[in-house]
């Protein structure tokens, strides 16, 4: 079998773009007579590969007791890779440490959190976090988990490819961060944090930001004597920058061991021999930018992915039990993210089943979700999980049978969720061309990597008019909702980049807050100084990213002066459409700049809400101060109107708002995605430009 | 057109039982040369009734100027109530003060947010809440509300039915605790509440409780020389039972300032001539409760009625864009609570359309939502909205043409979901006896109306092993979930009333939280003596309502000793049942009472989890230390196991878990509810027993 390899556009083998097509499938579980059988399934499926843990509380039951055989098959990993590779199937490898996989202790053996306490990580007042949350970088963690590298690491190393086994990618860890956000927060293990060592990991950290301690002390309002004495602050929702930059820099602090953990995991596997990609499952689509630090960390590795986990409902506790408009969007975002981070967009964890027996899975959603992946860009899954079995004795946490409502049940019945997959693996297999499509689009989103992690430190506004994970939000559920039920196909696009810089054939849309740092904010007036077009919402940033002040971008637009308009009745109408309901907050503009053509206003108070301004690089700009929550037909009027002298040239029409479009295409081949993401069959005219 | 009576089995007229069928229907958004057509429609898809609000901000638009009359009918109240008895529909009337419906300042008048600030509600620190929320007891708000009710209510008082008019029902307010709690939390105003005045509200309710300042000071903790002295603790979350205690009294003071409000309104609706029973509406299932004190001092009104409101989505941001599973167990337990607190069950306001125009409402949600509500035992209900129209200039919140999506849209046509309703509505009229039916039960579960209040002063467990609101959420998400996919019939029973009292005929299951009543816990206990047979969980109290110790029930019981296992790896079997996934938690018993029999344990450590007492009086008790989510069949299975010893004798046995049978009968008729509320088609075999 070939290697595998990928750009942001797909996968590919041989340079033929592939889908990358793959199911859960754990040796551990599913009986080893039925391994070749299921396996046929998958590939008849259109599968090209499949995914398995390699639970290490399996495989050293009692420490140093490392056990890789057995008759029946659930130790017998490397069997299993000779049989996958005897079906055609690439495998991803996926030892851990963790596995979660419903597990007891998360697929830690039990000895490792029973008898070394010293290793679970702890929260701020020094408490467990929980029996099998652990502090990722404790050396005597570290110390365990080499050994058990060393141990399975040469196994795995034997199949890859290149050794003429299976294995294309190896993941490390699992869903990271995972078992220290969902159960407290971060993770303040004096030890492993380095608290009080002059080169302990946090000083270290500090050290490298401020070089000076009295910078730092400037920074956050304090008067420690040295790098070592600095404490972080109890978790809380204080406002006061000083607050805020403190809190950021434990989040930063703690992403940058996420950063170095997965460094370590790596170069062990390395040293071990595994020879492959490695991959890493961000949990969910808001952490995605929480792996910055990791793929710059990987970026010598000799290749790493970053894929999302994309599940809608695993109890009844989900906000949802089916994929939503609004999951929709987060997923858009999520896809996007990973191709902007520079991952061809892979969902490592594609529901296929629950975890839950109730409320289940339906099979009407499933496949709506799969087909509303296409849409969005997704480039690989991987089903989780595609068939199950009976639980290692005392291994499972949920109960004695995994059959999570598999396609392929525990006992290797066929059930209709395999015949929804087979669809979509068919709908592939019949387009190889398809996996190199790109979206077509009449409007670009710039995002902010920031805005998403600042949800961690920055919790309340204090002075600021509006916060910077505010400005996520209201990307996500007011101007691309708007977007898509206004019939628009808008793009993400990196304000970190250049990529966009004076680009003027689509309109350009900055979501603000008032943090932004300053080359960002330079990017901006570059991108207007260079002819570039764009609206720029709810407010102008007047701080950077570590919330001192920075009005570069204010005093480019000629100083407007904003204040929230809150704790006042208003009347919004904007770009031509009457009462756009304020279901979110109006930013009035007490001073107008002078250049500024007033496009929206308050009907109440008279105050300007959008003004336009056009400035002598040929660039135009209009600023909207207000953010809403989408709801009316209004809102998708008024967007357009705003985008109409931009440039806006819909690349679609859709009669009905309720139904979402999205074209794509490569070369002259394209996929038209009209996605009903609603609970009764909708009906509409849709017209493509060109056709 | 004869008046209505109503007990809690059904509306009635004339002693013949009727189902209230009822559309909101806004004369000052209709225009007026459309009622008659639109009435017409309204009783042509079964409507009886109309409701409509009177908005105070358009008919005294400034201080002292009101206006009844105008040409284009927008302000013709009259009319409207002659169109109405007219077309034959009966008329709730709803004059406020409030009435939210979109309206600018909620349907206040503009002058009096504006002019009057004193009366705006507070924040512990003295802020005012928001614009339009108002200190309800404010005796200046009161004196204008007077006012006001002054000029509405004798015009209604010359429509009653009692002279030969068509309106039934009175509401006052609206969604009453809405505008406090939605916006930050209780009002704390000061005057209102009276603090640090000698006769001042808040002393005296405290006055009425402790008695002697003493006797407070021993509850709080505290030293105050007097109750004027006492001032309410800052909202916070402390475990503390003295705290508890203290914020307790504070919302069961400001829920009888509400009692009081409401009296105050119903005194002056009465002065001013109206005679019609009263009808206020709970904005949402979990107040209900809040409006005990409210029925209490109405109860010599001439008739008061508490309904609630239905919705599912009036935004992208509702839980939930579809009628879910977990929405109609929160809807049953509404229904319920409102027919044990002595009402006929109904929805005053049924979603017919949305304030949103996206998400949108569709009719095969609609379909679902209204088919659910009969099967869950509603017995009258009020479509919001039936028809719109333009809001007056000026006083729309959302958009200047209220449609809201509505069955009659705002300019007449006649949209799919009116025949959604007209299905409805034929369907109780070819069934007048349906009115009548009462849910076949197979299981009886005790509810304590304290519970959810109890989630709005107790927020953290202390020492306590469970709080109230805990069990609160366990019998809705645990207890109700699994016995509805177990296809059992529960019904609810009222832990405050004496109705099941040694009633052997079904199990009966108390949700305990370890707080109890002594009266409630007597109650338990005269149960099991009386020869009871009854299923506890998950914690025995040994506290009382006001968090004092208070063992009866546990001294009964023979003492025994529960601890949680929260921090530790437990592996759940009981009933008969392995490997009980334990999403939630876990109380093993460490001292089992003497003469216990253990029918369930933790595989891991080896100790109880579950026993059974038989008591002499005949009476048997199974005790199960475990709350979860429902998820697995293995819950269902164990349910059902530690039912069968207590007389569990199944009314309905269906074949697939994710459909939710309900058998309605009346005498010798029944109606089978086999409800699906997930996305795509099931099927079942169901047979009812008797058949």
């Amino acid at each position: 079998m070939k290697p595998i390899a990928f750009d942001t556009l797909s996968y590919t083998i041989d340079g033929q773009p592939i889908f990358l097509c793959s199911g859960e499938f754990h040796y551990f579980r599913v009986p080893k007579k039925d391994w070749p059988g299921r396996m046929k399934l998958l590939r008849e499926a259109g599968g090209n590969c499949l995914a398995t843990y390699v639970p290490w509380l399996i495989h050293e039951p009692a420490e140093g007791d490392f056990q890789f055989t057995g008759d029946d098959g659930r130790l017998d990993l490397e069997e299993f890779l000779q049989t996958a590779r005897d079906a055609g199937l690439y495998v991803i490898a996926r030892p851990g440490p963790y596995q979660y996989s419903e597990l007891i202790h998360d697929g830690l053996p039990g000895w490792l959190v029973e008898h070394y306490p010293a290793v679970l990580a702890q929260s701020f007042d020094g408490k467990p976090l929980r029996p099998s949350s652990i502090s990722y970088v404790h050396p005597l963690f570290l110390e365990k988990v080499r050994t058990w590298f060393s141990r399975v690491c040469p196994i795995l190393a034997r199949y890859t490819v290149s050794r003429g086994g299976p294995i294309a990618f190896t993941q490390f860890d699992n869903e990271l961060t995972g078992v220290h956000m969902w159960f407290g927060g971060l993770d303040y293990h004096p030890e492993a944090m380095g608290f009080g060592k002059p080169d302990g990991r946090y000083p270290r950290f500090l050290r490298d930001k401020y070089q000076a301690i009295a910078d730092l002390n400037d920074a956050y309002g304090t008067d420690f004597a040295s790098f070592e004495q600095v404490r972080p602050l109890p978790p809380g929702n204080s406002s006061a920058p000083a607050d805020v930059r403190r809190r950021k820099d434990y989040f930063d602090f703690y992403l940058s061991t996420i950063a170095e953990y997965s460094a370590a995991l790596a170069a062990w596997m390395k040293e071990f021999g595994i020879d492959t990609p490695l991959v890493h499952n961000s949990a969910n689509p808001n952490m995605n930018p929480y792996f910055l630090e990791t793929a710059k960390a990987l970026e010598d590795s000799g290749g790493f992915l970053l894929g999302a986990d994309h599940y809608y409902s695993l109890s009844q506790a989900w906000p949802q039990n089916n994929p939503t408009p609004q999951l929709a969007i987060r997923l858009f975002w999520s896809l996007e993210t990973l191709r902007l981070m520079g991952f061809p967009p892979t969902v490592y964890e594609m529901p296929s089943g629950s975890a839950a027996d109730w409320p289940p899975i339906t099979t009407h959603d499933a496949r709506a979700f799969y087909r509303m992946h296409l849409g969005l860009g997704m480039k690989g899954y991987n089903y989780y999980i595609f068939t199950g079995g009976p639980n290692p004795p005392g291994a499972g946490a949920t109960s004695d049978m995994y059959d999570y409502g598999a396609p392929i049940g525990a006992s290797g019945d066929v059930r209709p969720l395999y015949h929804v997959q087979k669809e979509i693996g068919t709908f592939l297999a019949d387009r190889p061309w398809f996996a190199r499509t790109e979206q077509e689009y009449d409007v670009r989103c710039l995002v902010d990597f920031e805005y998403p992690r600042s949800a961690q430190y920055w919790k309340q506004n204090g002075d600021a008019l509006m916060r910077s994970s505010e400005a996520s939000d209201f990307l996500l559920k007011g101007l691309l909702t708007t977007a898509f039920c206004a019939g628009l196909s808008p793009v993400l696009r990196d304000l970190g980049a250049d990529d966009w810089i004076g680009e003027a054939d689509t309109p350009l849309v900055a979501v603000c807050s008032s943090s932004m740092a300053a080359n960002k904010q330079k990017r901006i007036i570059d991108h207007l100084d260079r002819g570039g077009r764009m609206l720029l919402l709810p407010v102008i940033p007047n701080l950077d990213e570590n919330l001192r002040p920075c009005s570069i971008l204010a005093d480019y637009l000629g100083q407007p002066t904003l204040a929230s308009a809150r704790n006042a009745a208003v009347r919004v109408s904007a770009a031509g459409v009457a009462n756009v309901h304020n279901n979110g907050e109006v930013f009035l503009t007490e001073k107008l700049p002078p250049q500024a053509r007033i496009v929206g206003e308050d009907d109440f108070s008279g105050k300007p809400i959008a003004w336009r301004i056009d400035t002598p690089g040929g660039g135009r700009l209009i600023f909207l101060g207000f953010r809403w929550l989408h709801a009316m037909r209004e809102h998708e009027a008024m967007l357009k109107n705003l985008l109409a002298p931009l440039g806006l040239k819909p690349k679609i029409t859709c009669s009905n708002p309720n139904l979402w479009c999205l074209l794509r295409t490569v070369d002259r081949r394209s996929v038209l995605f009209v996605m009903n993401l609603l609970s009764a069959p909708m009906e509409a005219r849709v017209a493509c430009q060109p056709a």
